[in-house]
């Protein structure tokens, strides 16, 4: 048993899978001063880490038997299973903190298969790419075995800000799907005005900075307002009708058709607006739209 | 002419146009101490500004006379004309800050005949409702009369920042439909994120604060480093291809129809990052679609 002490100094943590992931995830922890153990299934993708300080394993049995804490990147489930297959016996009394990308189905199969061995589960999702691992902007969503994430919460902590969302496993996987389709939409919506005022012969450099003050200022505050509607089931059109909008969304399309600029992304969020109004919704707000999507 | 020491004191200020936005503009500039000289077509509307320290005119053409500043809200352009008509002998030597939404084209043609009487013509855009007008989140974006923003920036900065984009009227129109499709683009996206984690009984109050630090913090972070991609022309995909895009797509179309959530957003992403697949860029990144947009 590790004793109190250890708490101390930096954990001892392994990290399976050196992809362009794992080796940003082993790196992070290297600089945070813990003793990492690597394994990865083409060898040779080790060499660096090793060079950097990390303990190499020569198998999977041993990179798992070398500590308590084990975090887990590889290409997805399947290759998973196939890295922890043989080592079942190794497992009972560690964590594994699975940050391989997969559905909220596959998270919680395989949290129901590591209790019948012992093994405290943690499903994660990584919110930025290999280069913020450690960043400011780097988010880590992680769910499951409810202590898991306080025992080792320090060491996560090195990977980027960790958001504990809950005992369920697949809800970090649930997550991780809704943000990266906010995340295309408000890429595909930027594109889209980078385009239009493109047209005209403004810069994105120039465009941009406006349009990322807006996004994380203003826009991020409507969102906040509109949350508490869409859990309320009641959407007030106060600041904002669906009427005021679907009139604004009409000059973006007749602005985008007079540049020659594809009108297919406005074009279906103002049917999606204009059937609320059809149907006799045009003084809700915006967050009214969460009827459509839930169908 | 006002002389030099006028500067020190709060400038004064006329506004037309007193309806949500036009009322709140107006109390801002009290608040800031200005002058505030108020006209709207119905009467009642000034009373209670009247009563909170603004002057009433009785006409536009005692709102014109009364100050070299003049800031307009009303409906649209054709509003502002007809209150306009009668004032052109009035005009020459003021400014004209229209906060009045509209068209790039309508913007360029007022500044035209603006110029024909003597008039400094700044359009402008409003990017936050009235309850945020001289908040932490209000941006102004003005374009047009090269020295009237300087002119007027201490007076005008009490509605929000201001934003210069320049001598041609047109581009804060133009920005103010790029940056609303942006919205619209981002609101979506968080919706359809709503539904899907409401899905599994995640409140939108537990979901909201992760997704907009994710949209002001990593996702502001991507548009910043594409900004560059698409006045280049060039779209490396270091970070995230079209092709890891295009698969995790998959997952939350998967997860989406799974819930019985509407896809139609999504669906409309995946269609255009596999097309840009399809023709040969599955190793560039997100903002090679920028292409699709401008077609
Ligand atoms: N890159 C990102 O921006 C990002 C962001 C968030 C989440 N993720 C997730 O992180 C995970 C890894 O991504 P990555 O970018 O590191 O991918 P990658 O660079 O392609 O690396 C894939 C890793 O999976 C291993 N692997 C594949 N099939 C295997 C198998 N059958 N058995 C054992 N190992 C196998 C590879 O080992 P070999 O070296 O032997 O091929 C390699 O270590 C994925 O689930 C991805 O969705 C990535
Ligand atoms: N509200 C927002 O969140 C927001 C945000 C950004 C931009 N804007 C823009 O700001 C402008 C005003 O919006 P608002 O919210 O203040 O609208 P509003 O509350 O509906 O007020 C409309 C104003 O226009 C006047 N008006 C309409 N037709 C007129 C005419 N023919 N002649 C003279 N005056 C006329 C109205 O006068 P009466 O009182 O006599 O009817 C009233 O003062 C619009 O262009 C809008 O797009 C609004």
């Amino acid at each position: 048993m590790p004793r109190d002490t250890d708490h101390l100094a930096p954990e001892p943590v392994t990290v399976l899978g050196l992809g362009a992931m794992g080796t940003a995830l082993a790196d992070a922890f290297l600089a945070a001063g813990h003793p990492t153990t690597v394994w990865n299934r083409s060898a040779a993708r080790a060499d660096a880490l090793a060079a950097r300080g990390a303990v190499r394993a020569a198998t999977p049995a041993e990179a798992v038997g070398a500590n308590r804490l084990i975090v887990a990147c590889v290409l997805d489930y399947d290759a998973l299973q196939s890295v922890l297959a043989g080592t079942e016996a190794l497992l009972a009394g560690r964590t594994l903190v699975n940050l391989t990308s997969g559905s909220p189905e596959q998270a919680r199969d395989f949290a129901a298969r590591a209790a019948g061995h012992g093994l405290a589960y943690l499903d994660g999702a990584i919110m930025i790419t290999p280069p913020g691992i450690g960043g400011p902007h780097a988010t880590l969503l992680y769910s499951g075995a409810p202590e898991a994430l306080a025992r080792h919460r320090a060491t996560l902590a090195a990977l980027g800000e960790p958001v504990d969302l809950g005992p369920d496993a697949g809800v970090a996987g649930l997550y991780d799907a809704a943000l990266l389709g906010l995340m295309w939409s408000a890429l595909s919506g930027w594109l889209q005005g980078a385009a239009l005022v493109g047209a005209d012969g403004v810069r994105a450099a120039d465009f941009t900075p406006v349009a990322t003050r807006w996004l994380a200022g203003a826009v991020a505050g409507f969102i906040d307002r509109y949350a508490a509607q869409v859990d309320a089931g009641r959407y007030p059109g106060d600041d904002a009708s669906l009427d005021v909008h679907v009139a604004a969304m009409e000059h973006l399309l007749h602005a985008a058709r007079a540049r020659g600029v594809d009108t297919a992304l406005p074009e279906l969020l103002a049917r999606q607006a204009g059937e609320a109004v059809a149907a006799g919704h045009g003084a809700d707000s915006y967050a009214r739209l969460i009827e459509v999507v839930k169908k």
